[in-house]
Formats: C-alpha cells, structure tokens, sequence
C-alpha cells in the first residue's frame, strides 16, 4: 500500500477539525487563493448537481422558468433599496477597473440580484397580462465574508435566487410559502434533513422584505444552520425601482414581489447533519454513487472475481443505479471499505470467490453498517429498495435526533443551562420586542431561529410579559 | 387587439438590424447597464438549458466530471503564463475593492480559467495514478470587449469549460480531437449546424496551445462563426504552473494538458444559421417548445374548441413532447400564428370546429409550412416522427447552403471577387506564412478559419509558392 490512511478525527471531539479534515479528505472542496474562495471538486460538485436537479424539477413543476442576469451591478442601482445597501456593502467586492480603463461607476459583484432584476422588471412588466413574472436564477455570488469555512460561509458561492411579480399582495405572500414548502419538501425527500419550517422575527428578516419563511435545520453539534428561506418582498423593492403596471380597471398600480434562495452552503449542512466519526454519509437520492462494488480477490480468484464484479457492474447500472467498481489492485479491501464509508457511499457490495460460488453478494449499509447475503438473482430489485429504506432511515434518525434535542426552557435559567450544555432549539416564548431579543442573544449567543406558523402564549422568560413560543438556537 | 405586431426587418434587407430585433421581439435577451452585458430571458436560457443537456450528457459518456472553481484570479497567477497576459489583459475586468478595503494584488474576473484551475491542479496531480484527470466546469466569464452584441459578442457570457490533464503527449492530442468530435456531433445532432471542423493557423491559436482544433459554422449572411475550439495545451501551461508527477519509473514529468470550450454565443450562431424573414427557426432538439396547439373557436364553440384544446395538450405532452397551448382570449389565431412562427416553434398544431368534428387537426412545420391534416388517433405519433423529419431536414437545408457557398478560388482575384461578393467559405492554398495570412486578411477581410484534415497541394495564390489547402471566410 502506497498511502497511509489519514485518520479521521472524532466528530465528538472536535467537530470543528472532524469538518475540514472531512472535506478535505473526501475530496469536496479546496481552498483558492482569495481568502474565502474555494474550487468544489467532482465529487462534492456532483453532489450539488443532484440537488440541483431534485430542486430545479421542482421549481419547473411549481411554474416557474430560469433566467440568468448580469454579474456586475452598478453602484447606483445597489442604492436605490437603503435595506439593501445598509445589509450588504460591508460585504461587497467592486470592478473598478474594465478594459485597463478606471471606470465611471464602481461595479459591485452581486452578493445577490434583486437590484439588478428590478431593473430589468421596471420594463418588462407593463400590464397585468405581464403577471405573475416567475423566474428563477442558477448562478455564482460573491459576499467579502471576514471568518470563511467551505460551503457554510464562503467569499464566492453557488446558489439559485427566485425572482417573483405578482399584482396581489396576497399572491407575493403565498409565493413566498409555497417556495417554503419547496424547499422543506427537498430537504425532507432528497436530504433527509428535517428542517424546521417558521417565519423569520424582524431583526433576522431578508433586507427590504415584509416577512422572511426560513427552513432550520439543527446540525450533530447542536447549533442551527438558516438552510434556505424564502422573502415576501411586497411593495418595497417596486417602488424603489418603479415596477408599476397597469391593472385590469386601467389604473397603474405597484406590483408586489418575492426572492427566494437556496445555496451551496446546504452541501456543509448535509455534512454536518449526517456525518460521523467514519466520515460523510449521504442520503440515496443525491449521492453521487448509490453503491459501490468491491471485488474480494486473492491469487488465482483475481480473474474471475474481477470478471463478475464488472458484470454484475453493469447489470446494476443497467438497473438505473448510479454505481461504481472499485477494481483499483493497489490497495486491499480493507483499504478501501474505509476510503467508500469516508466518501459517505450508501451501500457497499462485496463479492469475493465464496460469494460467487454461493450465487450471492454482501451488502453492507453506511448508515447502520448492518450485513446482508442476497442472491444474485433478485440483486437489483433489492439494492433499489434497500437504498429506499436506507433514505427512509436516515431521515427518521436524523428527526430523532431533532425531536431529541428540542426542549421547552420554563424560566430563562433554564434556558441558559440548555443553551450552554446540551444546545439544540430551545423553544420558548418570546414578548416579541427587540430588547428581549437582544438581551438573550448577548448573554447567551441564541438568536431566534424562527418563530413558528403554530404558536402557543405564555410569559417572556426575560421581561415576563406576554409571549408566543419561539425557537432558539445557537446558528451557524 | 390591444398590441400592434411590430414588423421584423428582412433578414435579406438588413441582417444585423433583424437580428438585433428578431433577440428582442423573441424576447430571448435584453440589455443590461453596463456596457456590453445582457439578461439571457426566460426564453432564451430554455434553449440555452436544452443545449446544455445535451452536451453535459456527452461530456459524461465521455467520462468527464463537472466541478467549479472560483471566479476571481489574482493578477500573478495570470502573470505566470506570458500568452496569456498578452491576449487578454486588455479586456479585463479588475476587482480592486473588497469589503471597504483596497486590495494587495488585483483580482480579474475570469475571461477563461487556465490559470486558476492549473494552480489547484499542481497540488492535485502527484503521481501517474492521479491521471487523467477529466474535469469541466459550466460558468460564467468576462471580457471587456469593445463592440457587443448579444449571445455574440458579450462581456459576460455563460460557457462550458474543459481543463484535462494527462500523462501523456499523444493523450492530450487524442483528447483534445476526440471533444472537437463531441463538439461536432452536438452541432450536427442537437443544433442541425453543420459545422466544419479542422485545425487553426498559428496565429488564430489559442494562447500557449500547440493546437486548437475547431468548429466553424455559416451563417444565413455568408460570415463563418467560430463555434467551439479545444486545444492541446501540451506541457505550455504545466510547465508555467508546475504541475508534475511521478510516472511509473519514478521519474517527475511534467504533464500535458487539454482545454475547450462552447458558449452561449452558439445561440447566435443558431439564430443565424436558421432563422428567416418569419423569425427564429429551432430545431426540434433543442426547442423549448416542440409543438404549439392554437385553438380556433367562433362564438358559441369556444367552450368545446378550449376543452379539446386542452385534452389534446395533456395526450401530446404525456407522449413526451414539449408542447404548449395558446388559450390567449385577446388574440386572433392569425396574430398567433405570426407570434409563434417569429418564436421558431417548430410545428403549430390548429384545431377548430370542423377538425373536432372530422376527428382531426392540422399540423403546420415551421421550416416549410407545410400543412398536413393528421387523424387524432395517431396525433402522437405522427408528431413526433414529424419533428424528427424536421430535425433532419433542417441540417440537410444548412448543409445545402454551406455546399453552396464553399467555393474554390483558382487566383487571388477571384479569391477577392468572392469574398466581395458572395461571401461564404473559400477554399484556397495557403503557403504556410504568416505574409500570405496577414496580406489577405488586411486585403479582403477574410481570415484562416480552419486548415482541413485532408489538405490538397497547390500553389498560394498571393506568393506563388507550393501550399496545402485551407479554408477562408469573413469572421463574426
């Protein structure tokens, strides 16, 4: 054997190397030559292509079409929303320079689009037959982040940001909720990540929005990751670009809009949410490789191990599956059962001689590491409904681990023993004024995740005034 | 009626004026405000995300994997390979600022990323097992260019970009061929663009390349388009870079590498190639839509004409055909018929009265106008076979008119007397010197735009002296 295998560290004891030694080892992501920037390798590229895929069908099938804007938006158009400047020039990388000639106007790479998109909104809507404008963007954003770690908080980052006109309020609202529950759906059926769904308090709302929909997820270390959340913008951003129309009694009237996004960032939380101290495991349905297979060969077995190996190869791939052959003759099987289970693989096949002679294989799970003799008859149809189950089974652990790890605080010393010793939500009510929400997040670094669409009364642990339950957590 | 149809210029009359107008009434992009920078619309990305499909499919049966890597490439690093300096350092864009701070070094907004993604690779190719290494990445790049035009000639354009690395000089060569091939096939297939492929002269190569193989395509207005290139970089770039491994005798080489790319400027091509007085003409492949049903109803059949209208989408669109159904109550079918037509869709589907009553509907191809009267039993059918015919007649149409417009020029004044007069592709000898290039292209505009893999022997005609064939156009 050529390489050692680098250990892995113990996610328990030190999560935070456990995550960039992670990375780094299953190939995800490396490090650019900008601070903050990264190049995101095959593997965890194709992760992304899963989702994208798994996401994009379900924008498609809500209505709605891809477009792509400008890269660089000009100063003055970032200023005509004062939410928006206010929130993102601290972040902002400008072109000053274009053709070895100092521009007029300073150029900001998008941290994100709707002061560009609003521009090009002003003309395209004109009457109410030009509504609703349901358009979504696949595309690279850039924000100057100052502590930067691979896909959860990045200089440059990869997302999609839906762009919406309506000619109702009441349709900007729904909007909003409906990409909501497009964004819980996936992370429920693709990432088997059981976000918890609620609207944003106003101090953590979207620059410029009427109300912000958020999707939380809680991570193996008990902090909360903000995964995608979705932005009823109402009037402000249509008159602060004058997105007028006329409507159906002739009157020019201001449209109502949404934004919604989803970004690359949910690759770390997948990481974060269902990996151990193997390394990576990834839910089927966008793991890069369903299975992979590992010929047991020794001696004069090499041939024909080898041989019924690629064909059982192929007849798995025939099947639809997403799969690979590890015929790699320079490392032993134990080698690479621990390189697949790093890579988060979701089965692995082992075949060696026995097994062949027996007409069988070996399945073993990632995620419970369980065993498994199938026949190499029904192999196909039992691979395809193990991988149902083992999606299944990651998305009921992971809710039990949620559910675990929710708690109701009664007095705010409670609150603050669970917030520093076992993390997690805190759900607890909330008076809903800035000072109580400050107070919290100073003296304990939880931050209101989300207010939920069900909320129940009771006292403010803080000012013990009247209150409706919120969810706390520390966050990412 | 409440909008007017504004009249599309001739395509004969005044090519660059249809095509600037034919973009904007088909509303497939719009100008953005910075110089030089477009919104791709919804319409325009749909055909964008069809080629896209269709190429990433092939690159992947190729054994490619997509990954991505960051936008932004400090001013060393291009400074590290003096080629590329030279070409594009004048049409930069330069990142100066970044959060509120002057930055050390400059950072370009990439115009292509050899240079960033060879300083990733000197750190991840170590040994011969590493390779090859067969990687593409679709994003977005800018060049300061001074005369735009969309999907054309853009600052900002979207792309596909390949970036291999391989042990060996024949590989890089072999692979640099075999994705010209795949380009090909695409142009032929997917785009019905029969492109010319070959070799480029020394001075139309790609900045440190040894070769650039090439697409050429001929647009409606006798100009070539080049459509995509690769290029075997041969050890240009690693050396500049330092990307070396150990090869199996445990010596450090260094290694050869490939690139190449496609851009959304094709979509210019697709529009110049196909489209006519009427509007765009898409092939089916990669048309958003494939067929549209207009319903013709007169007062009291409206109700029964909408319902089968309707019926008919769902069985069309449950058949696997993109279909779309005009139910628009503010226009005449006639209007109808002109807005698709200008949209390219490649077959109208009528349905009145008298068709629901025979059991029937008319189909009406976009590229001939042809109608046929087809039975609704075998509607399906029949329509898919239909678009296939289409597909294939409209390559066989362009390759009649590329035939047409090959001509081979006996002597320098004929030689002018085309490219003056009837444009299109010249088939000339060539001497190999860069006199002989430079004096014609300063003379009649027409530049090398490929040598053939099969070259003729014959004299120059502007030196005399012994050549090999190559083939002249004027360039977009």
């Amino acid at each position: 054997m050529s390489e050692a295998v680098e250990k892995l560290t113990k996610k328990s004891e030190d999560p935070s190397k456990w995550y960039l030694q992670l990375v780094r080892m299953a190939k995800l992501a490396d490090y650019g030559p900008v601070r903050g920037t990264f190049a995101i390798r095959p593997y965890g590229y194709a992760i992304w292509e899963l989702i994208q895929a798994d996401l994009d069908a379900r924008f498609k099938a809500t209505g709605h079409h891809n477009a792509y804007f400008p890269l660089l938006i000009p100063e003055s158009y970032l200023k005509k929303e004062a939410e928006i400047v206010e929130a993102f020039d601290p972040e902002l990388a400008w072109v000053t320079v274009g053709g070895h000639e100092e521009l007029e106007e300073r150029l900001a790479v998008r941290p994100t689009s709707e002061s560009i998109i609003c521009e090009f909104y002003s003309n395209w809507v004109q009457s109410y037959r030009d509504l609703p404008v349901l358009i979504n963007q696949w595309c690279n954003v850039m924000r100057w982040e100052k502590v930067t770690r691979p896909f959860l908080r990045t200089a440059e980052f990869l997302w999609q940001e839906g762009h919406t006109v309506h000619a109702m309020a009441e349709e900007s609202h729904e909007e909003a909720l409906k990409m909501q529950g497009v964004y819980r759906d996936c992370f429920y059926e693709a990432l088997a990540v059981p976000v918890l769904t609620g609207v944003k308090s106003a101090s953590e709302r979207f620059p410029g929005a009427l109300e912000t929909f958020t999707c939380e997820g809680l991570m193996g270390d008990g902090r909360a990751l903000q995964a995608a959340t979705s932005h009823d913008l109402g009037q402000n951003f249509s008159r602060a670009f004058d997105i007028t129309f006329l409507d159906e009694a002739q009157n020019r009237v201001y449209a109502h809009q949404t934004s919604w996004g989803f970004s690359t960032r949910v690759i770390g939380g997948l990481i974060l949410v269902h990996g151990d101290d193997r390394g990576l495991k990834l839910p089927p349905k966008i793991a890069p490789t369903e299975a992979v297979i590992v010929p047991i060969w020794r001696g004069q077995s090499k041939g024909e191990v080898r041989r019924e190996a690629e064909a059982l190869y192929s007849e798995l791939k025939d099947s639809g599956l997403r799969m690979e052959v590890d015929l790699d003759e320079e490392h032993s099987p134990g080698w690479k059962f621990n390189e697949h289970e790093l890579r988060g693989v979701p089965v692995r096949v082992e075949l060696g001689p026995r097994d062949i002679e027996k007409g069988q294989a070996v399945l073993v799970r990632r995620d419970t590491r369980e065993k498994e003799f199938v026949e190499r008859k029904g192999m196909a149809q039992r691979l395809h409904q193990l991988l149902a189950e083992i999606q299944e089974h990651m998305l009921a652990q992971a809710m039990q681990f949620r559910d675990a790890n929710t708690r109701h605080a009664g007095t705010y010393k409670e609150f603050k023993e669970i917030i520093e010793e076992k993390r997690g939500f805190v759900v607890a009510p909330w008076d809903g004024t800035g000072e109580a929400e400050t107070r919290i997040k100073e003296e304990t670094k939880a931050t209101i995740r989300l207010l939920p669409f069900d909320r129940q009364e009771g006292k403010d642990l803080v000012s013990g005034k009247p209150g409706k339950t919120a969810i706390f957590a520390r966050a990412y």
